[in-house]
């Protein structure tokens, strides 16, 4: 790589249908929407574009694709509504900008820059989150345009489950689901974001890692830029994404050995389903998941857009 | 110190009335309020209670007193109402419980203690938070329960400041207060608590560092407990606590010395206002701040109770 490169790495969440079950159609939308975000974040990359750009183009598009849990294709919480979690934050200032528990706005990544570039906050709740996207002109809708039929099924699924005491037994896809994303632009500012409708059949109220910064979501120039998907409240609890960092930082491990050893060993040591993207300021990219699949994919300035499921 | 030995640092935020103006009947309320916040956890941990039992007790005691910006006595919103954060972490376990923008529950720090033993899910936020709070017997109140005239009067003074875009000008005490509690017990255990009405005038829906697990709030038996208070938002982007525990953990840096460079050196060079309370492992305890003065409390198994305001 050389300091003019960019990277750009995105994650539709390691709660992948069952390989066995995945519908052919189902699979061919995720990667064709997978391609779509890579391709508006690289369209920005390429033209020299900011990393924070970057990010926020390609969630956008993942948050208004069906088949992932965000924005359209949310999950469903235990009152078979919707309430939504997102972050993004800016590794050259630091700066981040959050919303939890919204219910209303169409694309939470975009409210998350606003609320960045307000400066005076950083992270806003559900009414307070959808009022101030509303004063903001950004697309607002009613709660049905998150749901699908496919995230439907899926609480009645974890519905009849959490009555026989059986949750332990869902799938991945019932447990699971994020999307995000993580650049390196040709200046070598990094920047983060992710966004997720929580678990199926979460409790009303229910906030995640996705919005709460160095969990989920971190960026810093001096380290790395991380989003991560899975169980959140270990990520909560690990600080996930500020230990990466502080280990890169600390230790001087490089950013691949960090993210495998909390995400393929201390994890699952805790038996957390988890997975996430990852760039170091040098424009390298990492992808663990300790999952059967992650929705993902990756393109650099030296390497063509790639898009996959599972170890393909 | 000795393995058997324990220790107990209390804040009621560095929000302090200014030293020229602070009425000397409200000085000696908080006083006295720290003295039986001190107690309440001392007792515990004197008897070979828990640091989680302790700093919950401690943080109690201060939702309780008017005279601190938690529970009654929290500060009110831009709405006029009430919004409440908390967390509590054990060091054990690096298990958590959090709440956000609660507005009906009496004791926020009880309910995160609840949620903590819940052990599903982490963070609850709004009217689930506060259902949570219903559901598992937890009292009740109405949102005049959290309003003191005092705090109606800075919301006042904070709406003129801002009518006038000069809310640089408002004093500590109208941008800040928390109240926080760490501990170690004499089984070697750390715990963290934290509670906050948040800052005067703030908009609807805002959440600060108090219950972001590694920014306000981070207990960890290998490192240290901290409980921070001042600019919440410059706390989530420093991930302020989890990098006091990581520069103590990677660095070999002793808990004084990471919590004085954030909060003396870092934090000021963003024009944060900022302090905290810090324990390590092995007992030892700090309360920098970078304000006039901070409400505060020591007590350990071989101090008697000190509490303090200002550097006197």
């Amino acid at each position: 790589m050389t300091d003019a490169d960019f990277s750009l790495a995105i994650h539709g969440g390691c709660g992948v249908l069952p390989r066995a079950t995945i519908p052919a159609a189902f699979a061919a939308d995720v990667r064709a929407a997978l391609a779509a975000s890579l391709d508006a974040g690289a369209t920005i990359l390429r033209a020299g574009g900011s990393a924070l750009d970057a990010v926020e183009a390609a969630v956008v598009v993942m948050e208004d694709a069906a088949v992932f849990n965000a924005g359209h294709g949310a999950a469903f919480n235990a009152a078979g509504g919707h309430e939504l979690d997102a972050a993004i934050m800016d590794g050259r200032t630091l700066e981040a900008g959050a919303i939890a528990g919204a219910r209303a706005m169409r694309n939470p990544i975009r409210v998350c820059r606003a609320i960045m570039a307000s400066g005076d906050f950083l992270l806003l709740q559900g009414d307070g989150a959808d009022d101030f996207a509303r004063q903001k002109g950004f697309a607002i809708v009613p709660q049905d345009y998150y749901g699908t039929e496919q995230r439907r099924q899926m609480l009645a699924e974890m519905k009849a489950l959490a009555a026989q005491g059986a949750t332990a037994r869902a799938n991945e896809a019932q447990k699971h689901g994020t999307v995000g994303a993580v650049a390196r632009d040709r200046h070598g500012n990094l920047a983060a974001a992710t966004s997720t409708g929580g678990y199926t059949n979460k409790p009303v109220g229910r906030i995640g890692d996705s919005p709460i910064i160095g969990a989920g979501t971190y960026a810093n120039n001096a380290t790395c830029a991380i989003s991560a998907t899975g169980k959140g409240e270990f990520f909560i609890r690990k600080v996930l994404a500020h230990e990466i960092s502080a280990r890169i930082a600390y230790l001087g491990q490089d950013l691949d050995k960090a993210a495998r050893d909390l995400v393929l060993v201390e994890l699952p040591e805790w038996k957390s389903g988890a997975g996430l993207v990852g760039v170091d300021r040098s424009g390298n990219v990492t992808m663990p998941y300790n999952t059967e699949g992650m929705y993902r994919g990756v393109v650099t300035s030296r390497r063509p857009a790639q898009v996959a499921i599972f170890e393909d």
